[in-house]
Parts: structure tokens; sequence; C-alpha cells
């Protein structure tokens, strides 16, 4: 099948630039330093590359991604780096042979750990960023509560994400470490064998984890871009020019095909005005007059929630479409 | 089933406010003076309460959202509102028997329509917002196009998109009345029986269309709960409190719920800070503090693209959960 010939909007993966990506970051962060972030893909068919490269531990933001994780033969050790009242699912999970360790931060999530089956858990530490995770002083009792409860504590988590667009890397890692001493100080009170944290904008420079929590690094968003690390933009939305006026034109790529959080998206040789539900305007600047019925690639400034949009990743080498992988992670149920 | 059994995120429908809402617009524009547009709830089940409201044609702006409501027997006048350029499907949708007619904005969409096998169109015409649609001096020489090609041009279609959020209704009436000048005159050029036109922000200042294309009336969002319409928020995305710390709490509703593309949801009782992929961090300002495991409903910004990040909505009662609505024509394969 050729690119010209799926319908649009459709996420591409380059094959190549996947391949950079993935081979780039197992070569900095190789085996168990790198536990790779289902959330940034939502896609099994992706994380069995990384495996394949090494990576035997992963991150999940949800349930359901821990649940199509080990229902696709990944589930040696995945961790829910996310708070849950709810852990009835994972329990069964458990109960079943995969092993899945819980983010907690309070009483009530370690109650919610127990309540539904879950056995090992890491102390979620608030290391700057406004968002969940215990304040570092406490993270000790919580860890001596869990313990009480019966729970295995295997060590801490502290999310920088605070952090991860800071564009100079010489403040990034400054910040980075303090935001550190504070999981350090944590660790050092709660005891276990793991320190995790960090993320695709930190990978290189968070040298305190003992493993890095990054995704993004695999398909990469504008927002990333901007960092100047080795890592290429794999992600496209590909789109078809459908409308050209005097002084733009519209492709068929809109707020239901990517995701505007992190601004607007870019097409290259072109200035985007905006997007609708279902378009995206452009005045061409530097590229060919567009015409109807061109293909245009799209580049979205966050690949998290663009592609939760969307329910395939088509893998494409060139003009030809070689594989389409499900996004068979989204949604909650 | 109770909302507080419910596996959040998920989005509510509140019954009586969607009645209402439903309700007041038929009162206003009864019949085929409305034409609903279903990319704003993507749920043939609440476009079969608009139906039974007495309105028979309906607005799509995607091929599979013609596709689904066709399927559930909502077919007998569908108006894709959009530019589409393979229109096959479309076609065989013709040939089963029901009524689609498509927007033209050029002669390669009219070519696309004819090659699909699609016989009715309208003329899209630009009135404004830089996006689809002719210039209206164009409008009659792509009408005798289209019909030298034989196709049946039904009329008109304009989209004041630019004026919908206008905040004085004074402002958005004489705004509206000059984008539909452009109209009249491409319909006087084009004739047919049709000026179809308007949305949620001017259906009731557009008196010179002859149907309104209006979508986010039923469900609503907080950018047209600014204009002081009478219609009430029945869209919430319902999330848990997962984590409290000393300044704020955090919901279990992020990026991946609801969209920004309008700006931060508003939590009644909360100030919103930031959303992350699974997370809102709120401040509480009035409502009682937040404890881990506390329900709360998040009003998104913008409708359309919320409704499109999840596969369900939950129609609701009080604290009762009354039905299960598929969001069935999100997608565009």
């Amino acid at each position: 099948m050729l690119i010209s010939e799926l319908q649009t909007p459709a996420l591409l993966v380059e094959q190549a630039a996947l391949r950079h990506n993935l081979d780039t970051m197992t070569a900095a962060l190789p085996g168990a330093r790198l536990r790779p972030h289902v959330k940034a893909h939502k896609c099994t068919s992706l994380a069995k590359l990384q495996y394949a490269n090494g990576h035997r531990g992963f991150t999940c933001a949800t349930v359901r991604e821990v649940e199509a994780m080990a229902g696709a033969g990944l589930g040696e050790d995945l961790l829910l780096a996310n708070e849950v009242l709810d852990t009835r699912r994972l329990g069964r999970l458990v109960d079943d042979g995969h092993r899945v360790t819980v983010a907690v931060d309070s009483a009530e999530t370690i109650e919610a750990a127990v309540a539904g089956g879950v056995r090992e858990v890491l102390i979620d530490v608030n290391v700057g960023l406004p968002r969940c995770g215990c304040s570092p002083d406490m993270a000790g009792a919580l860890a001596d509560l869990a313990r009480r409860s019966g729970l295995t504590v295997r060590g801490v988590m502290g999310y920088e994400g605070h952090l991860m667009l800071v564009e100079k890397e010489a403040e990034r890692r400054d910040s980075t470490e303090q935001a550190m001493e504070h999981l350090l100080a944590a660790s050092a009170a709660v005891g276990g064998e793991l320190i995790s944290a960090g993320g695709t904008g930190t990978y290189a420079v968070n040298t305190w984890a003992d493993e890095i929590q990054a995704g993004s690094y695999a398909l990469m968003d504008t927002a990333y871009q901007q960092l100047g690390q080795p890592f290429r933009q794999a992600l496209f939305v590909l789109g078809r020019v459908i409308s050209v006026s005097s002084g733009w034109a519209v492709a068929d790529v809109g707020l239901k095909a990517l995701s505007l959080d992190h601004g607007l998206p870019r097409i290259d040789g072109a200035e985007v005005w905006f997007c609708s539900d279902e378009h995206t305007t452009f005045r061409p600047d530097g590229m060919p007059a567009p015409a109807v019925g061109d293909l245009v690639r799209v580049q979205p400034a966050h690949v998290d929630p663009t592609v939760a949009l969307h329910d395939s990743l088509y893998l494409v080498d060139g003009p030809d479409v070689l594989d389409r992988w499900p996004v068979d992670m989204r949604g909650w149920r």
C-alpha cells in the first residue's frame, strides 16, 4: 500500500527515524537504565521494539495501558507511575503472573493498592512539579505504612516534569540536580532498590536516577525538537490539501487529529495560521504553491495527546506503508 | 449503575440539561430551520433525539460521520459540509438510497464528487473565515461547472465561524449580516433552494440563512457559556481526586480526556492551574477541601475535540447512570 492511498488524516511513523531514535536512546541508556513510558505512543507493537532493544521494564500512566501491555506479553515489570484508587484490574494481572508496581503518595492510595491485590509499590515523591507525589519528608512514613500494610516497597519515583522543556541544557541539568536531591533524600528514608525518574527532556542530564521514564523520544514532537537532542521527528499527521485560496490553503488535519496544548503544529515551508476541528489553515512560505490533492505532513507539538486521538499508526518508508499498528492502549475502560 | 462506579475519566451528559438544550433550540429553529451538526457530539444516539425533535437533515464534517449516520437510519438528508477528494464511500451510500450532499469549492472537488458517485452538491462560499469556500464571485461559475458535470446544485453554504464567539450580540448580528451578504450574493448567482450557514454562536442572529448548522448547543462548553445563550452545560468530564497536597489537588482528567485548544477547563469552586496527559492540577477556591477519592466534574472549553477523545458518553440523572452511548462517529476510516 502507498501513503497516497491512505484515508486522511492518518498518523505516519517513519521507520528510519523511529529506528534511529530507539537505538540512540538504547545506546545512551541500555537495558534497565531505561523504563520506556508507553503513554507517549500507546502502541504495543512499538513497545515490542523497545523490548527487543533490551528494555524489559515499562512505565504506564493508566490501568488500561498496564492491561494492554500485559496482554501483549510485555508484563515482566510494569510500573503504573500514577495514583489510582481502584486497583482491582491490576490485582487480577498480578494474580495472572504479571509484575505490576503502582505509585502511591498517600494513605488512601496505599489502602487502594492493598484492597485491589497489588503487592509492590513505589513511593511517589514531589520533586517540584505541582502534581502528584508526597512531600519528600513524608516519604519514609508512607513507606513504613505501606510495609505495615503488607506491601513491598521497591523504592521511590519522582517526575521532574516542570524541567523537561527548559531550553538550556546547563540550566536543565542544574535544576534536575536540585530536584533529584529531594528524591535521593526520600530514597534514603524509604529504602528499596529503585530510584525512578526523568523523561525525554532530562534523560541525558539526570544521572541520579537508576532508571529513566522517557517516552517521547521514540516518535518526537516539535516541543522536544527545540532542545536539540539527537532524536528525529518520526511522527507526522498526513493530510491532504482540500482547498486553496488566494493567500492560504487548507489541509484536512485538525483538532481531532492533533493536540494544540503545546501550540500550533508545524508544516515545513509554511506558516500555520490556525486549526479547526478538521482543518489546518496555512500560508505557503517557501513550499511549492499547494494544489488541491497535495499530501501534507503536519508535525504536532505534543506527541502524547495527538496519538491518543487516533486508532492506528502507519509505519512508513518513503512512499510505502509497511504496516498498520493499532493504538491499542488508548481509553480507560 | 451509579456515577460513583464509573471508571474515570468519563464523559457525562446530564439528561435534564441536554433535554432543555434540544427543546430550546427546536423551539427557536423548528424542523428544517435547523440542520444539527453532528461533529460536536459524534454520537448517533444523541442524533436520534434531534431527529425525534423534528430535524430530519443533518450536517457532518467527515465521511465517517456520514456513514455512521446513514448506518443508524438517519440518512434522509445528510450534508457533508466539508471538502473531500475521495467520495467513493459517499457514492456507495447514495447507491444504497441515502441522500448525501457534499460541499464543493473548486473544480477538483466537483470532479471528485462526480468520480465517487455523489449526485448533489452545495457550493461552499467563503464568508470571511480564512478556511474552505470559494470566493463569492466564483460561486456562479462553479455552480455552472457542477451542473455541466451532471451534478444537482442544491444551493450554497458559508460558515461564519470567525463570528461564533464574538461576545456582544449586537456586534455578532452586524458582522453576521455582512458575512451573509456575501452568501446571498453567491446564492443569487448559484440558484437552488438552500442557503445553509451558521452555528450555535449565531443561531439567533443569523436570519438570512434558510437553515442553521448548529451543533455545540446540545452539550455546550465553557467557550459558548460566555455568550449568555439559553443553553445549559450538559457535558462534564468526571474525574476523581487522586492526590492532595498543601495548596493544590489533582484529578485524573487530563489532555487525553479534554481538549485545551479553547483554553483550560473549569471546575466550579476551584482555580485550574494546568493539565497534563492524565491530570488536572487545581487550587480549591470556594469548594470544600478536596479529599482523595472525591468525584470532580470538569467542564471542558471546547466540546467537539473533547468528545472525540472518548469512546462513550454516559447519560446521567443525579447520581444515576441511565445509559452508555457509544461515540460511534469518531475516527476517519
